[in-house]
């Protein structure tokens, strides 16, 4: 084991020198050459079916015999339909805007200097995520697409049909003429490869992306050497105001819970003001128990509708990402917003209502990635916002925070033109 | 001492969380609030001049004792005037505009949301620095312009005249009925309170700004358990291409280097292109030399002016912050590039020509904070950018790069408006 611990770090410490080399060159791709490359790439994957499929019938068979849930098996899961959808994926982004070079601020000094602040790639990112092989493509191009050389790290379980679409991913762009080590997939599902990118490869990576479970989460707040964009749980709340429209709440209310309930913008708590909550939340109550949610609520939720179990403080912390649903009556938007403070993650909340005032408020001052007025949280999502893709949800406040796309990922610095002007 | 660095650490914890609740109510200033509570803290700092210099007295005294350098003591001393330029400096950064709640992008999706992004606080922000007075009011007054509440810890020396400017600062916030706790001075010089700072203060912590010599950003990069905004040395470059104008190529490295040799946007490395060199450089360098530099070269470029020492490899990585030039012949912008790229702390850099597709190719290419074309170095400076004011330079590339002003200091987070939506 030690020996293999070794080896897994020097290999390692060698992709990040790679990596750095390949940010380099990545940094001075022109628009055209990269949106051609990703074009290569996708078309590589097209290609490379017949072997993606072969990796992935051994990952499926493996998770067959580890007993892995049916959800987990969807998602690890390939086909031909879904092959082509990941290789659209690719295409797409290959036709966003490029955001490097791009310039959001320019101004004209007095003394004549011209600044402009303009658009530059972080460098190379580290990015960790669950089993889910297609996020392979996609984070492997959003980040391609910023100018960022990437070192990606995918869950044990789907390890083969990454690494056959990163081989593919590779050899397209490869066959464009740029660096295949733009895009890396650690050879190895030795956990030791995780613990050599949170402390940075010997200062190669600039930034780390972690997606999964609570306890990478923790890892990562414990280990990381390097910046990280953290995506956290999406503890989300909608919140239905005394002035809210009732068939809206419902079908909002139905839609954030119930449309997909495994994803981070799913509703996990539904508050309710203690004035509508008698004529308004046994309506809202009886569309999702005939969906199929489970409901637990709080004493005054129960009272006022039977089917509804008592929940516990737990229920309150908790992101089910299941048809589940927590509900509180609430006295207000003051004891909405401090219910969403306490128990809130600081991703996505919805306030449903026709008050102006009380939107605007609630708008203001919960301090989340996401604030709604009257939409659904399941709106919450890079491709809804018209970021073309997403790597996921950030919930931090440093960098970027909600959906993060391409133009999340880079950096910017300030070109200075000037004709011999030197401070007084 | 073990008792006492138990105090500290209790001590700083509960600053954390004083911190913390004074930030929940500053996000929720107006702009009006912002602005007279910072026009109060000016006029307290006025008013409490006598205790201030009394307080600047006994660190002036003690540093004499321990023998601090001239230079040292200049930038420790205070005097009336100094003390009124500090609280019109507080006055200044009181008048921007307020960076909350502008929004910087807004666009409406096909399906009629309405999604804007929108600048809030970051939170609670620790600024760690040397021993400069004025440091303490200016970075208090832009976290503060920024919504964000600030724990200060400066520079043993200068402790005392930073806690009367403290006292007072925070004396101005409660006249004007604002939390005082929104700007804390850590009372103590005990270096176990940095420890706790970077340890993030149980979570309190959002943000760390530390400004200060290579040990501290030594301790720094091993310690820090929170995000940090890094302030890193300036090694900046000015690079006389061989299309340089002479005029303009003369005075703007005579300003860069001499203008004030002790900030971080001072040259320190001077690269001239091998076919201007015999003519120009014996200029720009008896330029220098009469200004009382000293020039280290490389071999060639002592080859054209007989009065400069040889530069060892150190020269070439040293900020020396002093009237001293590193000087180098280089073959084009190229090997220019490449020497700024090994050697450079991508701060700050210049090139010199009149041929537009020399400078737009340095422009684009080098991959530092602030790359300026025929303007001295020293512009690097927020203040000469127009921010008003700013809290440092940073060199990272995350979250903000080059001068952190208010604006620098903020996240955003996004505001959606429906009217029903649920998502398809």
């Amino acid at each position: 084991m030690k020996a293999a611990n070794t080896s897994i770090a020097k290999t390692m410490i060698v992709m990040g020198q790679e990596a750095r080399g390949a940010a380099r060159v990545l940094a001075r791709l022109d628009s055209e050459q990269k949106t051609s490359a990703l074009h290569a790439a996708a078309n590589a994957i097209r290609q490379a079916a017949g072997d993606i499929l072969q990796a992935n019938a051994q990952d499926m068979q493996k998770a067959r015999q580890n007993g892995l849930s049916a959800s987990f098996l969807d998602r690890l899961k390939l086909d031909q339909a879904r092959i082509e959808a990941m290789a659209a994926g690719v295409d797409r982004i290959a036709a966003l805007d490029d955001p490097i070079g791009q310039s959001d601020q320019n101004w004209t000094r007095p003394n004549g200097l011209r600044i402009a602040r303009v658009r530059t790639p972080i460098g190379v990112i580290g990015m960790i995520y669950e089993s889910r092989p297609n996020v392979t493509a996609d984070a492997g191009a959003i980040c391609f697409k910023a100018g960022n050389a990437v070192i990606l790290r995918g869950g044990a379980d789907g390890f083969h049909s990454s690494f056959a679409i990163a081989t593919a991913f590779r050899a397209g762009l490869q066959s464009a003429g740029v660096p295949a080590n733009a895009v890396q997939l650690v050879p190895s599902t030795d956990r030791a490869a995780v613990g050599a990118i949170l402390a940075g490869l010997e200062g190669t990576i600039d930034l780390l992306i972690p997606r999964g479970g609570k306890s990478l989460i923790a890892r990562v707040q414990r280990e990381a050497r390097v910046p990280v964009l953290g995506h956290l749980e999406g503890l989300c709340h909608v919140y239905v105001h005394e002035h809210a429209d009732a068939d809206k709440a419902r079908a909002i209310v139905l839609n954030a819970k119930m449309r997909r309930t495994g994803i981070c913008g799913a509703a996990e708590t539904l508050l309710v003001d203690q004035s509508c909550a008698v004529n308004l939340l046994p309506l809202i109550a009886a569309d999702l128990r005939a969906a199929g949610c489970v409901l637990r609520g709080c004493e005054r939720a129960c009272a006022v509708f039977a089917d509804m179990q008592m929940a516990s403080e737990e229920d309150w912390g908790t992101e089910y990402l299941d048809a589940i649903l927590s509900v509180r009556v609430v006295d207000g938007v003051d004891a909405a917003m401090a219910h969403i403070e306490k128990y809130g993650s600081a991703h996505t909340e919805c306030i449903i209502t026709e008050n102006v005032a009380a939107a605007e408020r609630f708008l203001a001052e919960v301090d989340s990635a996401i604030v709604l007025h009257n939409a659904s949280t399941q709106y919450a999502d890079g491709a809804e916002f018209g970021f073309g893709a997403e790597i996921g949800i950030a919930t931090g406040k440093l960098h970027a925070r909600g959906p993060v796309g391409a133009a999340q990922l880079t950096s910017y610095h300030y070109v200075v033109r000037g004709d011999g002007q030197i401070r007084p």
